[in-house]
């Protein structure tokens, strides 16, 4: 494989958060990936779309992750046997990727995939920094560590994580918002812990957690608690 | 307060990672702070430069914090004050910092001694990811959980942090090598983890943990593990 794959972070949501880079490698690519829901929709697309040059080679990894993870994962099965063609030819592939690439991104599942290729990454604005940046305030200072964990463990491993360290963040809150307060109330972190919905989207939003509990939260929401620890 | 305060991530040191919204906030902003050692250099500002406006007001706060805690600490009272006078005068200030704003960064101390702010962040690439980026590996991918730990903590924490998740990125190596390398090898992770230094800057590079205790490593040099876990 002579081509060079790209693994193009393009942040949580906002046009405005792509770096310089991601923008330029966009541009210039000879080939433009993305996973796409059934209904055509990609997110990292739409994120990127000022930065395609017009008529590029566009390569859509159709997939519905949440009810069907096997055709999901057969979905990246055909988009990297695709995406091995064009390298084979020489091509130039960006694979842009919600958020950061190799921090749960969905190229690392494209990645894993293609072990022969020269790959570049591009790193992105996480989730993780995008949400602290609407809540803001710090994730960690100094001496403090940090556990990132999806909210999709169950109660005991995240009652785990969250005594292990001082500071934690909780990925993709969405339809597990009430196992994971239980968990927090259970730990005394109830009160400080900060509820980011739709960081860097359209409906953006900080909330206490009773408030979130209230309300309802979206797939892609994250929880955010620090504790006192000087 | 009637300015705005903007805490912006400029990223891990090629002025490439910068974001869209950076150089745009950095170019438009009245006041442009930024942490600088005893010699005037500020990497922070380096990386950002070009989008500098000419002549435009500049806050420097200088500080040395590896050997005197203290006086940088006094540095961030001292910026804060002066950055408090240009809000109370309606002015714009945008403090810049090395990689994400609130994830270890420079700009928390400054977040929390202007607590009656109108602030604004504009997250950046953070070393974490620029990291995952220059070994070219995943950090976590689906139901992982990952541990952020600087590399300062004492032997017996850094262990109980290792053995919390299957995933762990240990920041700030520098002259903490060795200790670190006798942690991961109690938790049989020495072969797998990768050192990655100077991410971003010149003489990036990604190295055995071997070769890295055989070379040595600078302060900015970041540990990688992620355990095998399916």
């Amino acid at each position: 494989m002579s081509g060079v794959l790209y693994g193009v972070g393009v942040g949580p949501g906002d046009p405005d958060l792509l770096t310089l880079k991601a923008a330029r490698v966009i541009a210039e690519a000879d080939v433009v990936a993305y996973p796409a829901n059934p209904h055509g929709h990609s997110l990292a697309r739409t994120i990127a779309a000022a930065h395609l040059r017009p008529g590029v080679a566009e390569l859509p990894m159709v997939m519905d992750f949440a009810p069907d993870r096997r055709q999901a994962l057969a979905a990246y099965d055909q988009g990297a046997a695709e995406i091995a063609g064009h390298l084979a030819a020489g091509r130039t592939v960006a694979v842009l990727c919600e958020g950061d690439p190799l921090l749960y991104g969905s190229f690392t599942y494209v990645l894993e995939r293609l072990p022969g290729a020269d790959v570049r990454i591009v790193p992105g604005v996480s989730a993780l920094t995008a949400c602290a940046g609407v809540a803001a305030q710090p994730l960690v200072q100094g001496d403090e560590a940090l556990v990132c964990a999806p909210a999709t463990l169950p109660e005991d491993a995240l009652a785990r994580l969250l005594a292990a360290a001082p500071a934690c963040a909780l990925f993709k809150v969405g339809r597990h918002l009430d196992k994971v307060a239980r968990v927090l109330a259970a730990a005394g972190l109830a009160e400080g812990a900060v509820c980011v919905v739709r960081a860097g989207q359209a409906g953006e939003a900080r909330l206490s957690l009773a408030a979130a509990q209230a309300e309802g939260v979206p797939y892609f929401t994250m929880i955010l608690s620090r504790r006192a620890c000087r």
